[in-house]
């Protein structure tokens, strides 16, 4: 960790067969399918121990701190879980960062990170951070390996492993399957990220990508998964019932109407042009508020899964979901077989304790060097 | 659990001799002395072990999540003291649900519960909630039980419980007591809590409700009590010297000066009638606020305990408050025996380790069926 | 604890050679070296044991309540962490308690610190808080001990330990040391602190004071480190390459902007005298920030310690900070092998740990009584 430069950016390693002592801050680490699958074997061990109430000492002696500048309730519990489940000895969990930190002071991440480390004795840092270098930059700092548990915008990568690992457990298997992603698959990370993690682990998968026009999937990831031999199509303003009945996954993810006041905003400062100089900022945005609400009730409308539109899916398929919810799935669909998302999160717990334990746990043996 | 319909509202089961996997949501579950008796008696197991300083594993491998979403020291400490107290391997405490969680996101309760419940893998749920029915809400979508630590003004079934514990360490016997509550009787849920649960659980009461008029115990909890066989003397605006020589239990509560301005303005909307729209809000306000505070003030006067008034009380009694205080008792009386208060903070450590054991721990032997 | 009476203030009882079940509130209850050579021998045990990854039972079946008032990083992580690593069988750690408990409520600190004791049955409380004397007069309440963790500006006596066990490990003595002090020597509590044991653990200490003017160490200190035996060399407003290379230890602390405001506020005040009635407030606290804001640049220039100035300095020596910094030191002094700014707050988790377990753990053999 201490070779690299910050003139040259984070740079992020790849993971090369081995969790052992990384850093894990981008899905992008993951270069081999072997990766995903030694992974899922010890989120199967973790599985079946936390179904049998088996009381593990993997981490005993270990220390873990876990410093959260966002709310968060799924990867905040769920990270706090998985340690206490791996019988970390000492665990120093900081949901308030902002409030209760030298942050508020006007203390830079690193110092931070470094301070926490030095006063825990942490074996490893899960940091959660609005920024979206964040993690790297901790990563850079820390002598001990960092875990993103969710970087501004740009990555969320125990997010996608949770998700393959959910298609893996529910469907039984991560090839040939046709995964729909609908919503904000624009601004979604998640999305993205299992995207990517699909075409890794998985062979013969087709993406259906059906969401309003302005919050389509970008160019580069379309292109980067058929690059990765997935086939796409892509339906803007379509409507999920023409996919619905060939899909196996269904993604759902939230659309965020604050988004449609920001880019009304920018749209109207560009169509004005100079003439915005004769218009109160509070109009402005008394007006962008109003646009952008119409548009999201646009954009929102005819994207809401409920029972209904549940008739026309197969019988073996899951729908996914993030998680929180603002009304993209009704809940008259949580009591359908087929709704996952609740055992998702469960799955999150799982992938999330085996990664701490390939992290920081004794090295497994029979690891591998990625030959790519 | 998942019988029930919302559309019926979320009803409340009774205990039917037995706390095991049941939900602990009001007092009203209460329907045996037994099942009162058999809480007490683990709650002496407890006590014994905690004074011992005996080291419990009750619920060695178990996980138990505390969500919080009101401030609160007492009862968040006590049931964060009683899952360690009792081995629990893994808790997850949040304070800040409000501030922290995807409460903030717009997330429903019934979403978030079930959420923590996946991420955490969580045996039992405590909770405290401003909402009034937000434990029987909890309850109902949860798979696990639910152990109300507070919901609205409604219910804080624990306060209730430790409270008559109290009396029973204290004096000896639940049975043959005079019992004066003063303070804010009609707002106050401890105290009706309380009262239930003393003609449930013991013979012979005689209460004195001793509260400004305008704070008097509610008609329908007194018709209650009489109607279970105890006798009820209500003396508004009365004065605390004339039943003190004879009381066994003084309960004090809290009067909250915000509860009489908001009087305040009701009663001036209702007294202006159509003329209150002639007059600004803030105005209203204004004055609903100087009109509150007098009232307060008249209503607080006299109901001080202190060192003096302590003077005509029985040598072999006790004083209970739920704290926070702020005035309703001297400081000097602190230092006086007979001042259970602090003590009485103990009692729901114990009480709620019994709680917590009895619920989630191995089904007890010799549990009966209520035979009403 | 309780024959103190509060008529007295809070007075603060010596350890007299001995820390079993004592309040730890000022460094002034230190009257003898050997105390300061029993805690940090201690204080070795525990670097042993963190370093060889000994997981430790010292306080196994014991009970910790942190309550902390204000923001921290540092102190509230590592005393969390000292905790766990003693094995404390039951901790409440309570990051905002000024959010979260009764405090919001209007609850005085007295009832508040015999509510957590009472809830948790704690066997110590450590205590954060803004009031000067908030240690203390929790100490008088508390059945149990306290261990002030920061009180106000005007003790902080854990760090003053951390930072003079920093110096006996860096540099292998506590002796024959020239130790310069710069930035706030005014207002910073912890170099006071830090110089008082140094005058009673070390013999032959020579101190150089290098400050600003207006944030010159007070008379009654340096006074008070002469009458101890220990040089003095005052320079205002001087330079730091004046005195580096004689230096053994360099201690930097913050210099706050917040401060001159305050006091260019009070200057203008003086100076306008009656004049000050006719000018408005809020024109008054522009003014008091545009001058306060120049004095602070003037103050800080030059005081900067950066890899250029640490040329000077002898190979041998160590750069301390209490931390957060806000550009006191320089990034690029990070990697220098003299900067011992992370590694002091790493001592601070032993320090912590030892004086927790020599404050409730069971009593140390071979104590002795102070024969001053």
């Amino acid at each position: 960790m201490t070779s690299r430069l910050p003139e040259n950016g984070f740079p992020v390693e790849p993971f090369n067969g081995n969790f052992h002592l990384k850093d894990v801050v981008s899905v992008e680490q993951f270069t081999d399918p072997r990766e995903i699958e030694l992974l899922f074997q010890k989120a199967d061990e973790m599985r079946r121990s936390v179904e049998m109430r088996e009381v593990r000492r993997d981490l005993y002696g270990y220390s873990v701190a876990e410093l959260f500048y966002q709310p968060s309730t799924r990867t905040y519990t769920s990270f706090l879980a998985a340690a206490q489940r791996l019988g970390v000895s000492y665990i120093t969990p900081i949901h308030g960062m902002t409030a209760y930190s030298s942050a508020a002071k006007g203390e830079s991440l690193s110092d931070t990170v470094r301070t926490i480390e030095a006063t825990t004795a942490a074996d490893v840092i899960v940091l959660r951070h609005p920024g979206d270098d964040s993690s790297q930059e901790a990563a850079y700092y820390a002598q001990v390996p960092v875990i993103n548990a969710g970087s501004g915008r740009k990555e969320h990568p125990t997010q996608g492993i949770l998700d393959l690992y959910t298609i893996r457990e529910e469907l039984g298997r991560v090839d040939n399957l046709v995964v729909t992603m609908t919503g904000d698959l624009r601004n979604g990370r998640t999305i993205k990220s299992l995207a990517k993690l699909l075409v890794l682990g998985g062979n013969n998968i087709k993406f259906n990508f059906v969401s309003p026009e302005v919050l389509k999937m970008p160019k580069e990831v379309t292109n980067y998964l058929q690059s990765c031999g997935a086939e796409v199509y892509i339906s803007d303003n379509g409507a999920l019932e023409d996919v619905l009945p060939r899909t196996d996954v269904l993604y759902v993810t939230r659309i965020q109407s604050e988004w449609f006041t920001t880019q009304a905003l920018e749209d109207l400062r560009e169509r004005l042009g100079a003439r915005v100089e004769g218009i109160d900022e509070s109009t402005l945005k008394i007006l962008a508020n109003q646009l952008g609400e119409n548009e999201y009730r646009k954009a929102v409308h005819g994207y809401e899964v409920n029972s209904g539109l549940m008739k026309s899916a197969k019988s073996e398929m899951i729908v996914m979901h993030p998680l929180p919810r603002v009304g993209e799935i009704a809940y008259d669909v949580d009591n359908d077989p087929r709704a996952a998302y609740f055992r998702q999160m469960r799955y999150g717990l799982y992938t999330r304790m085996a990664l701490l334990s390939l992290v920081i746990g004794p090295a497994v043996n029979g690891e591998f060097k990625n030959d790519n």
